[in-house]
């Protein structure tokens, strides 16, 4: 039995890791903490957990959670974790990290993005957790560092294409669109809904921290420097992410060999699905039809016109971008089959 | 195990039906029919469930039915059922129908509120699928007819009042507020996004249809004939329903005693929580926090200024105002515990 | 000419109120304050105004003002021009305050509602500035108190059936719905836009503060005293108001009786539009139809089931019901049409 | 005095154009056609005109229409005004068309997108209808070819670089992404409300009509062949577009050069602003700020990673992208200054 602990309840990601562990069939939560709703229950700071979930928040305490549980969930903005995940080592606990602190292997790219990081000699010990890619280390880690939401979406659709060496490196933008829970749960003028409504908001067209974590991954898979051209935007949705890619192949390639490549590299996935058809309101992935699930949806279109293939991807942000993913992980670690308590079909139309 | 035709698949309380059949874990799809979509599979028409259901919809046939299945849903616009339940009787079939066609009691309403009724026999043998009111009669049903959506949030929250003799039966406004996706799957200038985003649209201020089983219902409770004032409105959101009832106490009420009303009316029943916090956001009930739950979620605050309870109840309208009370319906019927497949916390936010 | 100073330029009003003054052809902004922005110009604090109003904001100084201006706009948070507008009299300006804090006649009941009242002697200068009660007093007034936005969306509609002693004065009940721009600029978790987004939230269903000025101007009319039974809900727009009125005739009406009673009443007003058709979409008021301008639309609907008369009116909160009906204001008080920069007919779709 | 015809008043372009006629101070509407609600008042199709407009709908009378009018504007879907205008021709009437059928020189390309052409003789009467671009043909044009909504989202911000040949024309991305109401007034399932809201749907990544105008436009411009990699979505917005356009430049390029560049080609004109801050919320355009205004803002970045400069140019599809432009156009030709009409600053917060 998975015994968790949710450090950064507060947050949407931390509720809706609380949600999920909630529903799944092996876990239980034990303990959850937050810097700001000490004593509080879990339900009076996330009103759809009311009366579902008798737990109440504590500040962090490393001998408690070692005491009560086995996983450790990190939700915490970046910066937080790798100061407590030290004081979590060698008491035998899985750590599952939803933040950025230990995506990056190289030190120098975190400092660039994020600032100093006061733990490095970690990093190495951590794994990427996009199961997709990692699934083998993932099993075996003692540290798994979730990817962030839109790296998720870029990289999965890109993985197939430049692991077979297809599409020109030199030439990937990448044009992500996200509602307005990817903000987190803070308000600010720029999630005040009378100015958050109706925007189709460049919020980041460039210098995006996600940026660091595409290029580190796509870099592995094709064993060659991979930059990419990362654009953010906002648009009026609250969950979901649709990254539109547009890659310039590097030969001529059909439909029939896209199907063919990305069947082959994603096959036996049970969280990806190939979404293509040739007419018709749905014949390409939007997040709409995923809510609450964990899938990533991915589709593909050739436009000879310019000699283009324009990718596109969705996924729910706070669930294959966040929490689901996270349990994922959580599952690949545990042994236990990597959809346990993750079967959920995508609420529609919401 | 339970084998499952969904009849009239194709509109958004088909989609929710299967999706909810789907993850329930003693109950299984044999069987899928719709007038518009013959061939086609489940996923081709309902985005959200592509890959999870292999089925293909076929046009009615009450042999191969009750060749299949022994459970038969009814997600049909209403005048549908009353023609083709007839065909289902002596099959051994429990019919649970979430259409209008069974609903009213009395023959002479119901030609009034929807027009010809082509079976008036079998209505007598019809329950009003309201678990929390009717749950012993519900489970010896062969016909249950699930409440309309505005029907379930309008009578929860009045019950216990009116049960308990304390508001003016004369008085009661019930002013409603919904979705989208209670205009149903068709299209039409009413739901067309330019036309239907940002409105607060008076849509039925009288004379809406669900009055009939309100008042119905209301009156049974009261055992005495209850009128109510309801208007129902149409604003921008997907899903779900508030509804705000003024009444009007014959004597003095504290809130204590509310309280003790509420808990003992509802105290055992698992998909009704009472919400009223003294501060908050989320102080009331509102439907934003139980999206894809089956909860109806009911609150109350005294205004002694004019002498007025306010009631308000919410829920999502295509689960607790149609496919997920269908479920718990068809859980009674088949002896199983009512939340059976139905524990999912609410997505939040959405 | 006007040379008009606001007061509060970085709300939402204030904002509205300079667009507003910004294209009406017989007033300038001479003078903008603001506790917030001192130095910065208009079109750095409001993205819509940008390179169009070369202003910039100031502290609030009574002599730059006197020098510089001939009305006064106050669109500051209740409490806030009690203590400014003292420092204005007697300097020739005419004064425009769309705050709460001289709307009240009766000293005790803006004690109760609001708190304090530093200036209570200049409360009986002011004239309530709803134009379609109140014309004449206004355009000779010096204190213009310019009613809340849900004040106006109930007593409009309310107003003539009361002149004409139609309804029964104890069952009177105002159902509003209101858009986020009505919570004003200051972020906070209620409009954080993932949570403020998909509401159909009772946010104040008794106690609401505008229930005061209504009852105040609808038992002026009565010549007796009224009481109202108020809720307000958000709902997910930006802009827009819809009041639904469930009133309880004392005596038969018919529909023919009602137009009669509200033509004549407003048949002269030129931004009251009493919609009502017997069908289609938009055949009673909708503030979606009228965003942007300054029209209050009225429409009623007989319920004989119940016996009752459902009044629906709709505005945008900005401008009908905060700066544009301060411009009608002003336009009175300066002897200028009444309709003067305010022809606008309403951005459709939006 | 401008007599102005609609043909195609029932649209919302047709709706838009009528709104902004009315508010015109050289024009007046005095005839307006539909195919499908002739006899009904323009206010009872266009909800937000009632009580304004007291004009019927007719059939096309190219007789009534020299006899009553001098302008002729096309509010049409492509293929109709090609059959029309030939009758008009020689009437001395002066042809805005806000339709596809005179935009494209090349009749292969028009073949291509959009179909069988009947008149193309005429083709090459009409004028480019970008002011920005043609303004000194445009005054002298007796047919006037408006551009498609997204062509002027793409063509304004590309022109400056592409005339001072800064980027590689081999190599320029356009990501648009649109609001509901570019969809037109006739419902559909893509359009139905519950399946339209919440979306971030890829409607065509690949050969969308508009290439054609963006490709000829900016090819003159760059006196060169240019191919453009245009991708668009569906965001849940009614109106407004935003266009992200990754260029790649030729030579390094700092901020200032192309802060000059942009000022030297668009210093003088009304409706462009250049809209780039260091930071805040509104540091780019976004079409939220400008909603029922005329202009397009234009902002850029440089990326120095990956040596490109993404451009952000934003509309209200309705005004600036069909309505409010062919109102700009038709003051040209009218002699007036291009402005007439149209000085409304963007509806804030909306």
């Amino acid at each position: 039995m998975i015994e968790a602990a949710i450090i950064g309840i507060s947050g949407y990601t931390g509720g809706e890791l609380a949600r999920l562990l909630l529903i799944h069939p092996e876990a239980e939560i034990t303990y959850a903490s937050s810097r700001t709703h000490n004593g509080k229950l879990i339900g009076s700071v996330h009103p759809h957990l009311r009366k579902l979930l008798n737990l109440r928040i504590q500040s962090f305490n490393p001998e408690k959670i070692s005491d009560s549980c086995n996983f450790v969930f990190f939700a915490t903005p970046h910066g937080v974790s790798q100061t407590m995940i030290p004081q979590l080592m060698d008491r035998g606990l899985k750590i599952i990290d939803l933040s950025a602190d230990f995506r990056l292997k190289n030190l120098n790219t975190y400092v660039h993005y994020y600032g100093r990081h006061t733990c490095p000699e970690l990093v190495k010990k951590a794994v990427y957790g996009l199961p997709e890619i990692h699934k083998e280390e993932i099993k075996k880690a003692e540290i798994v560092a979730c990817p962030g939401c839109m790296a998720s979406a870029s990289i999965l659709p890109l993985a197939p294409l430049i692991s077979e060496k297809v599409i020109d490196l030199e030439k990937i933008v990448v044009d992500a669109k996200i509602g307005s829970s990817g903000s987190g749960v803070k308000p600010s003028r720029s999630t005040h809904h009378p100015e958050r409504a109706n925007v189709i908001r460049p919020y980041k067209v460039a210098k995006h921290r996600h940026t660091a974590e595409i290029e580190q991954e796509l870099s592995l898979l094709a064993e060659a420097d991979v930059k990419v051209s990362f654009s953010a935007h906002a648009v009026d949705t609250v969950r979901g992410i649709l990254a539109t890619i547009h890659s310039f192949p590097l030969r001529e390639v059909t439909e029939k060999e896209l199907w063919r490549i990305y069947r082959k590299f994603y096959g036996q996935e049970p969280f990806i699905r190939i979404i293509k058809r040739r007419e018709g309101l749905y014949s390409l992935p939007d997040p709409k039809t995923l809510i609450g699930s964990n899938f990533c949806d991915i589709g593909f279109e050739i436009d000879e016109h310019v000699g283009r293939v324009v990718l596109v991807s969705a996924l729910d942000n706070l669930v294959k971008g966040a929490a689901g993913q996270a349990i994922q992980n959580m599952n690949l670690v545990a042994g236990l089959d990597e959809t346990t308590g993750l079967f959920f079909p995508g609420l529609f139309p919401v």
